[in-house]
């Protein structure tokens, strides 16, 4: 019965709903999990990478996290061809703003401005819903350290922590279960790397599977990002004693 | 049989229904409920938040009320994004009237723009209806305190207190029965307050599951429009006896 | 087998029929009877507003007659939101003729402009046609007071006494039982109210459940066109010992 | 199997059929007769109007005949609305060769310059065609008086007299059996009053029920136009002793 | 199974066809036969005419035989409507070819800017083929007299005597077996007459039943086009002894 | 199975199929053979014309072969009408270049042009593939004497011998074992003349019944491209000993 | 069940799929091996020709190895009319960098780009995916030599080694076996070879058979680039011992 009403962006379906955004949403429940959690000092960013191959592959461009612009990054589940397009965009878009206002485009207009553009692809004819999800991470000076999440359908939402991708559902219990209000931004990594280390699918965590990436402020109180090294996660693994013995599977 | 006509805006049914029109009515009907209640020195919307995480979702973002320019608010339900990009519309439109004519655009006025803007995503081909009704909340010097609703077929209506979305048909009712025509601004807010807690499908309220919003006159005389605080709500919970004891479940 | 071809606003049936034009004149035959009376020095339009809820509903803007310009007015039956659409074109068109030419636009060009612009919903693809049709009431230099009528397909005639909507068939026969060429406005007045009574699906008249309008020269020799406000129709219904007992009913 | 080629305008059938063409015609096959006769001192045009209520309808518009320019006119059989756009598109391209070249448009050009747009229709995607027939009767000083007749395919030809419309296999059975070379227009206007009261569906004619009108020549030379009043044909219809008594059931 | 392929101008069939093209031929052979013959010193063009009803048509527009430019004629079988718009794109490429280069365009070139147009609506979606074929006659500097056949693919090719039309087959059977390289255009002449009195349905031929059109060189060596007179063509048949004896079923 | 995938040029079958692409090389293969053969100093062309009726046709026109530029011609095999619009577009292409930097365009650059056209057609919606391939023979100082082919998918590439059409597998195999790396352009003539007589479908060949073009240089350098006039395909064919006797039947 | 989702690409599959892009995938399954080696200093490239008839193809031109500009190459895999529109667009966005920036366009900006163009194609209605894969090999001064691969869907990575084509699977296999992190490029070139060698399909190699190209950087640190001559990959087969004896089949 749903079928009739499933292969169009422009069908609502006799409940009032949209198929497509679903099966986007469906492709996204594949991607590798990202999960963004919000400290008091900063916000922490992190995802699993895909390694098909670890032995072939290059690490030198990040696959999950990217900057926007000078005081937000974001982490992406999904279709990485169709997130690039949205990357763009929204990088444009805060060039664009920071030219003619003179200052950085507020956290929420930015995610604002790229659900518009996700939206439309939900109600007009002749196109598919983005097939990605996005958790933002950024700081403006109305309402500080900033995290949401958005998805294919357009819409969004400020969340204190927050994931996305193949294991959402056991990495947003365990986030729950985790999650403390007022924790520090290294309170706040800890929490991510021992949840990726719970909800991933390899054994053992190294460098190369996850990505990680932090928002903060320096002590001179200037706000920076940080793409982690994979040095920086192999201390912090090490610090937290996870993906210490080599996986002699990984590679299979 | 209805399958044949039900696919497409540009079909009308052998009876001259548009089931798409109706279908995006279904949708709205899955949102939180929102009311509106004309008082006769000032209007409240009032809307249930549909909490998912109460413990991660940040709340400082309105999700359900929104500011379209100097005095006229909207309560919405449905579908976020399709929300978005209308509300984007009515404030520039707001904004160009202004902008033009050196006054606030009257109320009607732009509720009429936005409903035409909906009618033509049921009429031409390659698009769907906007998933999302309004209630409008607003003031201009021709016709004083006005509230209205649309749908989005794009037909709107005045109305002296009205709801859509989920539980409408309860909350309609409710209305019809505790409604005063002379009412004060304060007692529109407790009777928007007891429905709502009846109505809603969470056993206790909380300032975290409603968003309330005036608009009225200072004693100057001047027109404001105000956005609750959550103390506010909380304090309003208070005096009305409700959403005391906290609800063990609220988060499962 | 007449399916093959309803779909489309592009398709002749083998009978050369256009189901979706017929589609949409039933879309009109569910909404509130609207007629117009010619009487010889005026005309009368006259509307069954379906309140849905006596008690909430605001009445403040008129729902079924409209100003198109200072001499034409008409009343709609069918689809709301695809009336305003047709008489924001009207209006203009109006507008744009007396910047033009410096004088009111003739009545049946207008009614003709707004056809023309039926009929390209009913030729091309992509469309559906407008699901509304009109009751014209005005007055030119040439033809005096005129009336007309027109609907989906485009098509307008003239008429002496004409009705659309819901009870169309037993308006229209109850009009040329009672309608007296001669009449005036006063009398064409009465004539509407009594049809208006007896065809409406309430029991019981009340100026909050119809509309009226009238077209007229005043004794100085100007045209003039006026929507009756509450108390003006609760004077004719009193006057014609109609609507008097409340209906208890009426709001369920 | 006629069914997989009939439903759009851009596919022949395997016999080289167009479907959509035949069946516009068939939606002429049940409008009002309309017929021409080509005499050697001028051209009548005559046509029966399809009345629904002769007392409610105002006949102030022509509904089957129209002016088309100073020397040429023409009648309809089909969708007037149709009608409508084509006999602006007539007139618009008339006065643009007479304010280019400062004479009337040759006869033949404008019938072909009709044509050429009604054509499109027939041969491009997302329309259909235009589901009218046309008789044209004009004067040029190349060829004099001429009759034209177009279809919905966009052909035409040159007749001494034709006829279109619901009883139009019978008219032109008459027309073979009564037209004379060279006879006079009084002899054609005979002519036509006699076939219509002839194939026409009521029993009997009134000046209501048929449209009349001459393209001639004054006895200074000049060419005119003239759509005859109601009178003028009530005596037409007198001389040859049609119509005289009253139809009682004309309005049922 | 042919059918999956055929409705479409954009599908080839798996064996390489594309049926809407063999459609549009198919709509050709239904129409009155034409030919060319090309005569050493110059070309004849014959077509019947389809005479619906000797009686009422006006013979003065030609129906087959079109004058391209000064020294260009064509005869058409087909859909005339189609024809006009492919003439009138002729008659405007070879005036902006003279007014460019001052100089009639070359006959080939014009044949192929028709036929370029025509391919283009045998590949491009949302058409319909051409439902007509052409014969050309044409003089140029560089070729002399020049005869050429186009058919709906937008194919064309040069030829000394071919045929279009109902009866092409036996037409074209009757060329070979009568054609002599040398002729005279008096011979070829004759030649076109008794090949159109055998392969007509008629059981005999009047002048209003076929027209002759030739391109020649007058004594002085200028070329003239000449579209023959209904006198000129019943001389010819009695010459031929073709044509004396009345037919009298021939308006049945 | 394959037939759900075949009707688009936008739709890959399961397989990674381009049915569309496939089936226009079907109409290809019903076309006459043409082959092109590379020698050390120059090439030759050859194609078989399919002569419906030798009487008749008139061979001004060559029908296989065409002149690109000054150093460059082709042979088509498929449908003309699709050939001439891609000729038009190489002529054009190649007459710019030459405009634009004084020199003539090379071989495979106007190669590529064609391809890349041709390539649009396979994969935008609402388009059929070009219907024919082509062997293109040119001249540039960059690589010489080459030899290129081109199908309707786009694909291109340099051969030293190849052949398109009807019996294009026999051509091949004939060639593969005739063809000489350092033949003469004498040898090749002879090579290609004995691989048609082998493979056309008539039993005797005649200079009517095939096209020859040759690409060289003169002694004193410079490029020529030419044309065979009937005289010189009659004196190959002589020198060969074929095409001897005449054909009694070539013309059933 | 899965063809309600494979035709077109703006349809999701209920599991988040997109199929045409997965058929275009497929495509490329069938196209020659291509393979990339990262080297610490340069890159190799080497790709299997699918040659059909060795002895009459001109192997002038590259089929699979492409120079997109000063620093940067690329092999294909896939159908070659879609690579060409391809490279074309990367060629002119690279000379587009240099003009503007007056430096090479950084070698992912550039791979970003083709993919962005590609992603286009499998998100908006009325086109198919391309279907090509691509490996490029660049150098530029922020990460010195990279390989990338790119897909239909507009994804890329960063490897080490990767090969796409007909037998990638156990090409990739092999190449995770032999890769060493710090090879030399002439080792590199070795490991290709061997390689190349197992997993074509010929039995022998030759230099007629595959394509070489490497990028690198001279003694003086200037990077080039370089396609084999035949002479120099038959000089490495030769050095590996392989390819010696001749293949007596390889043209059957």
């Amino acid at each position: 019965m749903s079928r009739r009403y499933d292969s169009r962006t422009t069908i609502f379906s006799p409940e009032g709903r949209l198929y497509q955004v679903e099966y986007a949403l469906e492709a996204i429940s594949h991607a590798g999990t990202a999960l963004g959690i919000l400290a008091k000092d900063g916000i922490v960013l992190a995802a699993e990478k895909k390694v098909t191959s670890k032995l072939l592959e290059q690490d030198t461009s990040a696959e999950k996290l990217y900057i926007l612009n000078d005081n937000m990054i974001c982490a992406v589940a999904g279709m990485t061809a169709d997130a690039n397009i949205l990357i763009n965009y929204a990088r444009r878009a805060a060039q664009n703003y920071l030219y003619t206002y003179n200052e950085d485009i507020p956290c929420e207009q930015l995610v604002k401005r790229l659900c518009d553009l996700k939206q439309g692809y939900t109600q007009h004819g002749g196109l598919r819903p983005f097939g990605v999800s996005f958790i933002y991470a950024g700081y403006d000076s109305h309402r500080q350290f900033q995290l949401y999440q958005s998805n294919p359908s357009g819409n969004y939402g400020g969340w204190k922590a927050t994931s996305v991708g193949a294991n959402n559902a056991s990495a947003q219990a365990l986030l729950k279960q985790d999650y403390k209000e007022d924790c520090t931004l290294q309170e706040a990594c800890a929490t991510a790397v021992k949840i990726l280390s719970k909800t991933m699918d390899s054994t053992t965590l190294t460098s190369e599977k996850i990505e990680f990436a932090t928002v903060g402020k320096t002590e001179s109180g200037e706000i920076y990002h940080h793409l982690w090294t994979a040095d920086e996660i192999t201390a912090l693994l090490k610090e937290h004693k996870l993906g210490k013995e080599e996986d002699p599977e990984q590679d299979s």
